[in-house]
């Protein structure tokens, strides 16, 4: 929308899968929200633009290539990929799901961008945890090695704490491959978490955007601001000393923005990290407290056991000028939207108490043990 | 049979992918091999050594947990991969297949070892390609990054050439992560390239191992020695200064031997850079015309157009001392080994001449065009 706005030509491709998976782990968006036809009328309607929908999967190499053939994009905006941690580490269907998906879909999309539209712009959604928490500065994708008067600059480490991180590593490297050897362009996004319930252009309860607060969906932010709104504590994993890099859903396709508007060159791979804040969950859970306690709602804090394995206490210096130097600035503070998204969510509060089973955390990171016995008398 | 031979209980897995790919691209093994059942019938009667053989698919999970649960593994030896570059870059699908096949084939083992044999050593098959070509050393797996104030060790960065040394790479960031949060153990082996066509143990013909010599499957040194006893000029890819790490495979049987006789602990990753000699590609061959020489064969060097796109000139210091460390100990000189290999080979010449047009490069690594009319029209 905010693109369609700008006046460039915007194309969607959608498979619907997040509505369905969502539904299937018992949860809903938070937030009511149209079938795509619809909102794309609505769009219209309220902001007199057109956006073309293609509804289909990137699996399907044959349909991406035929909507990439008929678009001919300047850029493609990549967001369609499997985007939980929890799911990923549900079981070994999930994880082989998550990776296949992501890595196959992305793949596609990088041989139709070879085979026909070479000199179009990759604007690839990848997320701050492809880097892990190593005792190190976070550098913007890549550092300068200097060992025995050689020197190089080679990608900054990945160390992702999940399989789902885990294939946006995969597809980093495979991206990288493809600007280096089929002289492709992209920016590979490191996105921080994002939070928000609307963009400017949400401007009506016809057009808002998903807003997902269930264990495997739900960010941090979302999980606290629906618990918030139906009077449970919010529950910080663990120590609640992980430190996240975060940024508000309005900055997030301001960044975007600059991204499309500004290309890489033809075989360049450029990474972004694109936040704004970073705080530790246990600081985010009292910028929700403070939050509510502006709404008039009571707000406690619980931490409970953490199911992930992660550090919970750490640094986490993490450079992002790429997008500062083309001209982002953040145009939000925590606080003020953390307000908006209660008050959006009061609205629904309904919604969220019938599905607040889904809130609580259930997918495990450790090893859990199967005896072999079990499996030999399947 | 080196393992069976130490008094290992030895079990094997194959689903015979190799045999049959390399019949479907127009070539065949040099040197005949006997079906599976026929070959541990040989090894029996000659070395009075069991083994146990599974005919399957690593991506057929019940298969695979089955076999794990009934043979309980101290260590499981994991070379099932597709292991060729060009294969991998045919086109989208062959892309698709070799990332898709190894990386699910992975996840699948490291998911029963989690779940039926964590105590488990895994031995897994990489390879040096996996890093590249940097303007640096490279250290074994991992290296010190020091900034203000700050240590930690690092995975170095991997910056590999082709789809199927992606496909490593993505293996490697799976099992490393397997290894912290599953707390399982695992040898990673960057491997360089394996030359020789015997082990100690193939006393017989009945015993021997496959040779490819075709552009997909063959070696730079498998395919020299094919043209040699053809007859045909040795065809370095472009400049020849292409730097790869060697191993004799009796040295590489050995080194596998060493990691599998002393695992790793629980939770530790390590990485073994398993290589004994460095070579440029055109200085290969000349130690292919020397060979040759001594055996009466009069061998030229013809370069060819390079098909891959990689460094033609470069340095290339890789750190080996982990083997040695425990014990690696090189046994061969790469001439001696040359000419074991044409004597060899020179038995089966018409085999080689037969299949000759398979060993000229086909698969180019550059961006083909097709127009988007051509797309658009199917």
């Amino acid at each position: 929308m905010h693109l369609a706005k700008r006046g460039h030509r915007v194309s969607g491709i959608d498979n619907m899968w997040r509505r369905k998976s969502v539904e299937s782990h018992g949860s809903t968006s938070a937030i009511p929200i149209l079938d795509m036809d619809d909102r794309l009328l609505e769009f219209k309607k309220i902001h007199n633009k057109h956006v073309s929908f293609y509804r289909g999967d990137l699996l399907d190499y044959r349909f991406l290539s035929d909507v990439v053939g008929q678009t001919c994009p300047d850029s493609i905006v990549h967001l369609a990929e499997v985007a939980s941690a929890p799911f990923s580490m549900k079981d070994r269907e999930h994880a082989i799901y998550t990776q296949n998906n992501n890595i196959e879909g992305t793949l596609n999309v990088l041989y139709a961008m070879k085979e026909i539209a070479p000199e179009a712009h990759l604007v690839k959604l990848g997320t701050m945890g492809e880097y892990g928490t190593p005792n190190s500065d976070i550098p913007e994708g890549f550092f300068e090695l200097k060992c025995d008067g050689k020197i190089d600059i080679l990608p900054f480490p990945r160390q992702p704490g999940s399989i789902y991180h885990l294939s946006k590593v995969h597809d980093s490297a495979n991206i990288h491959f493809a600007c280096r050897v089929w002289d492709l362009r992209s920016t590979d996004i490191m996105q921080g978490v994002v939070y928000g319930t609307r963009t400017s252009e949400m401007t009506d309860d016809s057009l808002m955007t998903r807003f997902d607060f269930d264990e495997t969906f739900g960010t941090v932010i979302n999980r606290y601001c629906a618990e918030a709104v139906i009077g449970h504590p919010l529950t910080p994993y663990g120590k609640g000393g992980q430190k996240r890099g975060f940024i508000d859903i309005i900055d997030s396709i301001q960044c975007l923005t600059i991204a499309v508007e500004n290309p890489a060159d033809r075989g360049e791979y450029r990474v972004f990290n694109q936040l704004d804040e970073v705080y530790g969950i246990t600081e985010l859970a009292e910028y929700v407290v403070s939050a509510g306690k502006m709404l008039g709602l009571n707000v406690k804090i619980e931490p409970v056991e953490n199911p992930r394995i992660e550090k919970e206490e750490h640094d986490y210096n993490v450079a992002h000028e790429h997008l500062k130097n083309l001209g982002f600035k953040p145009t939000r503070r925590i606080l003020e939207t953390l307000e908006i998204m209660l008050t959006d969510l009061m609205k629904h509060k309904d919604r969220i108490i019938q599905k607040r089973e889904a809130i609580y955390p259930k997918t495990k990171w450790g090893r859990e043990m199967v005896s072999p016995k079990g499996i030999m008398s399947r």
